[in-house]
């Protein structure tokens, strides 16, 4: 079900039955030269909504688009939030949901830039409210089968790489300029630093999109991305997202 | 053109090209037993979209379905921000986009709640960032043909009224009830208050939807709202926004 | 009653009276060459005045003076506070009156600046407070006088126009310099823009008094201001501004 | 010179002529049984109106008289703002003047409360905006009059005690009940905590006007003040004010 | 070098050398009953300084202690910063860093509640500063070394578990108590959630140490802590730290 | 009691005690270019630790070291929180402490920037939290041992002048160069200003250390400190430091 098309007295019959409630947040950024500003927003609203698809009793709140992006702001297109204001928005959206009494509450999270801010504000969003909130990123769901069916070498799975090239062609093929797909690797500067969105590390370098490290503003390969790979990679993080929600609805 | 569909490269050439930008702010709130609560956000997206549909130069912003609605969190399903929090979002998004290069805003509301918030956010920006910022609330642009074909009295066309009533009834039948849409008017404690979304007054009394005040969270009459005068609504209020947005962007 | 005038004791016992507080905000900002700063300080804390004299069980404030004005700082004398501060400092203040008992609250703005910031405060604070509060601009209550007497065309009562001038003529003419008072009319780019303090407009452009637009600091034509006229002005704005708080005393 | 009474033309020529700013900070909190909320507002205004009388090149402010009273708020009368609002607000307020182009800027101070905030903001502002900021307590100058003339003994000058009684006497008897002024004396828990107000302390301790540890609201000896005696500290602290006022000035 | 025992002139050359700074971030929060509250504070430093020792053209701050822990707050001895407050932290330390001219930055984490904001601040601070900043928690650089040596089961090594406990027996022996240490391991809610502090899962649930859920305050078995095993995860770990600062001094 | 080395079933014994607080705030700033920019922490936290040393029901935090410096961010080595951000750590600390339970609280400062914020957060925290809470500052607390036996002149006691230079050649004489320990004093615009940390004036100007003013960072005469003198004031003011400690605890 989606929580916009509910009225307010279907609303109150949802959380006396216990509901649980899917807020996905995205953003809109810059996606290299082959792919529109909107990817993030698109792949994870898409995929929420196939996860909750037919579920009963769990509810799919619009995707908040605007998320944190210092990183991308030298290429157009590109809008941000401070970090400071994005705490404050997924705070008060997810205090909005717990004041009409749900209990259960999954941030299923589609951008690299978002990871850390979600993770601090449910820390902080758990104690406060009492209530349970798990979170997650949906294409880090994408590790199993990405290992199976990649193309690309370990690398090729950055921001607007293989990964999420594949997605695109397969749901918004005519947002995508295959022509411009160019690969753009980024070298380590650390062999405990991540390698791309399936392989994290343990040292953190915070993701850099300058002009001069990275022109086109990708990082990875998305010049062999496929739409039938970018069906399996939707199908498999949609599957497994929705075990996750299952799990969420069963406590 | 929407500005998600666009890469880089593409906003690149619309700075260069002087674009305007048309910028949708709405909420998700009740509207009553009869309405969704995405009511507000259906509504503004769609006149935004058909407002600038074909137009050249013009970019549409995703629409911030996040808005300030304390006064309806006695409702479930109702999402707000705080104040404070709400303010930070609207200017982060527009210095996103000024700071791309982007000289004129068109900030397009479609929530009462938002109104004061809008307003007092542009004037902070204009002169922060020196660029052309209007702001316009787009059922107010209603007021012209609602004096021709409006079915009900002055107070009718409140919120979830006759006027969004009828929109909705155009736009999205299938999540209307209208067995559900029954009148409730409020009493102006005096006589300089706002009568209803066309009839402003002088005197400012903060929207009150208490489950005492108004059981219903319906101020109007949706009871005499029609797909026939949505249809009519929705075409007036497209065409003077697409007006004024010419105007802007021939400055 | 003034509320500085009275102890604290006094102040519990026309708080068990269910008194009604009248609260001014105002700003210092440039009123052109021929106004001095105080201008919106000196009118709206005069008409309140005026208003409550005599008044059983109403309280009135003193003059908030600092208020937001960043579009008048390209000119020295105005002293502004941040959006965010002033919405703080509203918030604080009504808080308090509050926090003592008080439930009936009506602000009284004397600002163009502080309209928005007031209408946002009001909102949010009605539903965290749970109190009565309304607020009203005390020169839009000039709307009927001045149609019948106004001596300039539509367009003469804008910032330090004939309105506030004629005004200032009869309660401080020791401040004005009408050899430098001097019209100055702001061409509005669409005709659904406010033309006047007395004409608003469905389109929001905020303020702009930059040196290169309104080189004076005006907008409208202060040269046909009079002191007979300011008197009726003063007259009539206090006596619907008595209406209202009388109207909200009583509820 | 009253800041409020230039036009902005004459406040680019008192700018071009490097004069100093004045500016009073006070409160409106209560001040025991006998006189009226008012009394930080009205003696810091009048000293510091006595103290600039005829000096030429120096500019006085109007009074904030919102100012930090959280230790008043058990009595009703009292405003305040909280903690984080008033330094923004002197912040703010600092900043306007130092854009214009002043360049000296001392503060003046009222009330117990504001003390730490005005001190701590100056030593912000002095770094952020490299203007001389000086900070004052006017009832402090009061110290060496007070010894020779005082009529109470030590611990009699505090809140609302003999020194601002008899300077209310001297400047507004009309609002001052003398015979509701009782004494009200406050142990020090340790030897090192503050006396009175001309008897600071190595050792502090928050001001604390609860019900139960001061009924009244008052710390001193109200009974023993004099109008003649308010005359002499207002003179004195008006004169020694005037000293500082023309040192910063000749800078 | 520790940045602190450095005067002025000593850092003006460390700057000009291109200095790389560690700043070491951790917590004062419960650790069960057989473990001290510092355990997070002294174990951070430690390892630091052992990371650091010797090395050339390398300072180590003090640690922040002051950390993230709403989630440890029903235990008493346990210090929290709010969300808010420990970003503004960070933010403020490290810019204050690079205004004197460091250009490389490793903010070592020491405690899991702080994970999210150090990697949140550190993705804005890299924008905002232009620096090189890396982030990285200094126990999950014992994974290697805790899969060879470590005496529990996996799940043993969360919250004052084996690892810190072994750590704190080789470190400070005189603050353990180790018959208080007993087992409370938890059990996860779903297989793809994090399993201790060496295998983070893909699912993110906030810590939860209420009085409920986790009556000790411990997650792991420190029962099974040797100092023999604590000091082999002391040195592995300072020595892979010891690695990375090198390459970051390197670069 | 040291707080850090203390598991939370032994805080639970202290708050049932009613244990008193004692929690030291210090700085990390240059101190001239004799001194290490630890001096302030170093000192503060060690008058402490001598000061509670064998008190039964006392227990004593670690030193926040962060503190408010921008007064001297033109030498290196200096590391500052912004005003906003020192107030909420202040405030943040001293709400976890009272959370637990503990009701009497010391604040014991050894900076000069951080006087105003303490003092300003201590009003405020007394009002929110219902709690005990006292400031002293402990370089005052020495300044009958200074009268007694100083070797400069009034004025050589300032910033990194005779008495914090005597003090550290006592407790920490690695750390010192006397070589470039040299006399740099501040002349007073007027004299009402302060002198030194041991004559306090009426008239407030925040401290200035910019390199045209002081050149050294210096203001005072640290040639003349020596480790005999330093020694006393190290005692003499732990001893007054710990008579207060009493006093609080024995409320």
């Amino acid at each position: 079900m989606l929580w916009e098309e509910l009225s307010w007295p279907k609303h109150e019959k949802t959380v006396a039955a216990g509901a649980t409630v899917v807020m996905p947040f995205a953003a809109i950024e810059q996606h290299g030269p082959h792919n529109p500003v909107v990817v993030d927003t698109c792949l994870s609203t898409s995929v929420c909504q196939k996860a909750v698809d037919g579920m009963e009793n769990v509810l799919l709140t619009p995707t908040m688009w605007a998320g944190l992006s210092p990183h991308h702001m030298e290429f157009p297109g590109t809008l941000t939030l401070s970090l400071e204001t994005y705490l404050a928005v997924i705070q008060d959206l997810v205090r909005s949901v717990a004041r009409h009494g749900y209990k259960k509450v999954l941030l299923v999270n589609g951008h690299g830039g978002n990871v850390a801010s979600l993770q601090a504000a449910a820390l902080s969003l758990k104690h406060e409210l009492g209530i349970t909130i798990w979170m997650v990123t949906y294409f880090r769901l994408g590790n199993e089968i990405a290992e199976k069916i990649r193309h690309g070498e370990i690398g090729s799975m950055g921001h607007s790489g293989e990964f999420e090239t594949s997605m695109m062609l397969h749901l918004r093929p005519d947002l995508v300029d295959m022509e411009a797909a160019e690969k753009q690797v980024w070298k380590r500067a650390h062999p405990l630093m991540t390698q791309d969105m399936h392989r994290g590390g343990l040292l953190n370098a915070p993701a850099d999109f300058t002009r001069d490290t990275k022109p086109l503003g990708v990082s990875g390969d998305p010049s062999v991305a496929t739409a039938e790979n970018g069906e399996k990679f939707y199908e498999a993080t949609a599957e497994r997202l929705r075990d996750i929600i299952q799990s969420l609805a069963s406590l």
